[in-house]
C-alpha cells in the first residue's frame, strides 16, 4: 500500500484529532460520539446536519462553519456512521428550530439517518431528511430516486446553509433541499481506483490507458469501460449525458463543478473546465459560477466528476453568499 | 497514461484558458506572455511578483490576489519560463515602488529571472530577487545557499504579500523575504512518483511498500528509498531532520504546513499533522498556526511534504494576515 498510516483501524480517530488540532478553535468533537459541530452556536436558526463514510475530505468535515453545515456526523472509511451518533448530533446541533438532516441515498446512511431522526422526534425535535440522488453514472433513468448521491451534495449544503443562515423554517430549507436535487445532476470518470485502507488493494482494475465511465465516489465501477480519449472528448460526453438527462435548456443559468476524485492535478481539472465551458455555450446555456478542484474525493482515486445545478434567482444569491469553513471560504 | 489531456504540448495553455474563465473576474493573462496578473492594480504599493514551471498547482498562480502575489509567469511543466515572459511580467506589476522577484533555486529559473532583472533595470525598474532554499531533502548541510526551494516558498510569498500591502518599500520586502526563507525547512516523501505528460512515464519506480525520502517536487528522488513504516515513525523521522537542521529549538513558535504532492489524501494528511504536533510538543516547541492541505503539489506524486517556520512577532503578524486569492482565502 502507497498509504500514510498507523492501524488502518485508527485513521479516522487520528485524522479526527489531527483535525481538531487544527481547527478546534471554530469546532469541537463531542465527547459521546463520532460528531464535529460548531463551537459557535447560532441560536434562532434550523441546524444543518450531514454526515456519512470517511475519506471524502474536504467532504463532509472541511464545510462545517457559518453559512453552511452545523454539525457532521463521521463514519468510518466509506461506512455510514451508526444511528446512536445520527441522533447525538441532532441533540447537540438542536438550538429550537429544528434540524435538516442532509445525506446521500446509501442503504446504510439512509437506514441510520432515519432511525436517528424517528428517535430524535420522539424526544421532541423537529426533523426532516433531504436525500440527495444527483449522480447520473449509476444508471436509474427510469427511477432517479435509486440514484446515488455524489458531488451534488456540496451544492445542496451550500444552498441549506445560507437559507438557514437567513432565518428559513426547516420546512422551507427542506423544500429548497429537495429542489436543489432535482435541479443537479453529476457523472464521474475515473483512470485509476481507490484502495480502501481495511481492504489493503483497489477496489477495481483499470489497464494502462482505460477510463472507466460513470464511476461513485466509494471506488464503485462505472457502467462500462472506454479507452482513455483526448480530454476534450471525454468532457464533451461528460456534459451531453449530464444536459440531456435533466435536460438543461438553452437560456439555464447553470452553477458548475469540476470535481478531482483524489489523484488528478488541478491543471487537468482546469483543462477540463475549459471544454465543459465551451460545449455549455454551444448549447446556449449560461454560466453563473464554476467551482474546479478537489471538493468531494474519493481517497485517492484518479479521475473527476462534473456538476451541473440549474439556478434560480434565489438559488443564485444562496450558492453566492458568503461562507467561512476550514476548506471552503467565500467572500 | 492515466492523465485526461489532449495533446500534451497544449496542457498548459489550455490549462490557462480554463483558468480564466473561473478567475478572470479578478485576474487576466498579458496579450504578450504568459503571465497573470491581477487586474486591479494598486499603487503605491511593492509589486510580488513570482514563477516557475506548472504542474505545481494550487501554487503558483492559485496566490494571485490581494495581500499575496500580483503577477505570476507561468513556464512549461517543470520547466522555467522564458527570461522575457518574465520582463513582462516586471514591466506590467510595477506601479513605481519597484517589483520583488520571489523563486525558487533552480538553475533555469535562476538563470531567466536574472537576465529579466537585468533588463528591467535598464528599462528603469527597481528589482530585487529572493530565493528560497527550503528544502533539506537534497542535503548540501553545508551550503545551504545550494538546497532546493520547495513549498515553503508558500510562506515567503505569503509575508511578502502582506507586507507589500502595509506599504513596505522594495528593500524591505527583499529583507523580509530573505528572513523568512532563513527560518523555513522543509522535507518530503513520496509513496508514488509523477509522470511528466510530455515524457508519459514515471520519473522514478518505487516498489511497492516503499518510499522514498527526502523528493523534490519535480519528481526528483531523493536521497533514499526505505521500506513504508507506520505514519507516525515517518512523520518523526521528518520532523526530527527539519528541527535539528536549522535548528528550531525550544521556546520557538512555528507555522507549520503539511502538504500534500498530489496523490495523497487529506485524512492521511491529518494523521501526519497529529503526529507532527506531538513531536513538536515533545520537543518544547510551540505552534502558532498549521496548514494542512495541498498547497504546493508535484503533478500526481503520491506523498506529502512536512515545512516549519520559526516565526517573529512581525512574521506572525503577516502569516495571519488576510488574503483574498482563487485557491487561498483567509480571513
Amino acid at each position: 500500500m502507497r498509504k500514510f498510516l498507523n492501524n488502518p483501524d485508527d485513521a479516522v480517530d487520528e485524522m479526527l484529532e489531527g483535525y481538531l488540532l487544527v481547527h478546534g478553535g471554530s469546532l469541537r468533537q463531542l465527547d459521546s460520539a463520532r460528531v464535529v459541530i460548531r463551537r459557535e452556536v447560532e441560536h434562532d436558526k434550523v441546524a444543518v446536519v450531514t454526515g456519512g463514510g470517511s475519506g471524502h475530505k474536504p467532504a463532509f468535515l472541511g464545510y462545517v462553519g457559518p453559512g453552511m453545515l452545523d454539525a457532521v456526523v463521521v463514519g468510518d472509511i466509506f461506512t455510514s456512521p451508526p444511528a446512536g451518533a445520527v441522533l447525538e448530533a441532532i441533540k447537540a446541533a438542536d438550538t429550537g428550530r429544528g434540524v435538516i438532516l442532509l445525506l446521500g441515498n446509501y442503504a446504510g446512511d439512509l437506514m441510520n439517518f432515519e432511525i436517528a431522526a424517528r428517535a430524535a422526534r420522539k424526544a421532541g425535535h423537529d426533523v426532516l431528511l433531504s436525500i440527495a440522488t444527483d449522480d447520473i453514472g449509476a444508471g436509474f433513468h427510469d427511477d432517479v430516486s435509486r440514484r446515488r448521491g455524489v458531488v451534488g451534495e456540496f451544492f445542496i449544503w451550500k444552498a441549506a446553509g445560507a437559507l438557514a443562515a437567513r432565518g428559513g423554517s426547516l420546512e422551507e430549507i427542506k423544500r429548497l433541499a429537495d429542489d436543489v436535487n432535482a435541479r443537479t445532476r453529476t457523472i464521474g470518470v475515473a483512470s485509476g481506483a481507490c484502495t480502501v485502507p481495511a481492504l489493503g488493494h483497489p477496489t477495481f482494475k483499470l489497464a494502462d490507458g482505460d477510463v472507466e465511465m460513470g464511476v461513485g465516489h466509494h471506488g464503485e465501477r462505472g457502467t462500462r469501460t472506454e479507452h482513455m480519449r483526448p480530454a476534450d472528448e471525454i468532457v464533451t460526453e461528460m456534459v451531453n449525458a449530464l444536459v440531456d438527462d435533466l435536460p438543461y435548456q438553452p437560456g439555464d443559468q447553470l452553477a458548475t463543478m469540476v470535481n478531482g476524485l483524489g489523484a488528478t492535478p488541478l491543471l487537468e481539472l482546469y483543462v477540463a473546465h475549459r471544454q465543459l465551458a465551451r460545449v455549455l455555450s454551444q448549447r446556449g446555456i449560461a454560466l453563473h459560477r464554476a467551482f474546479v478542484g478537489e471538493y468531494f474525493t474519493a481517497l485517492e482515486m484518479a479521475g473527476f466528476s462534473i456538476t451541473l445545478v440549474r439556478l434560480s434567482d434565489e438559488l443564485k444569491g444562496l450558492i453566492d453568499a458568503p461562507t467561512v469553513t476550514p476548506h471552503f471560504v467565500q467572500r
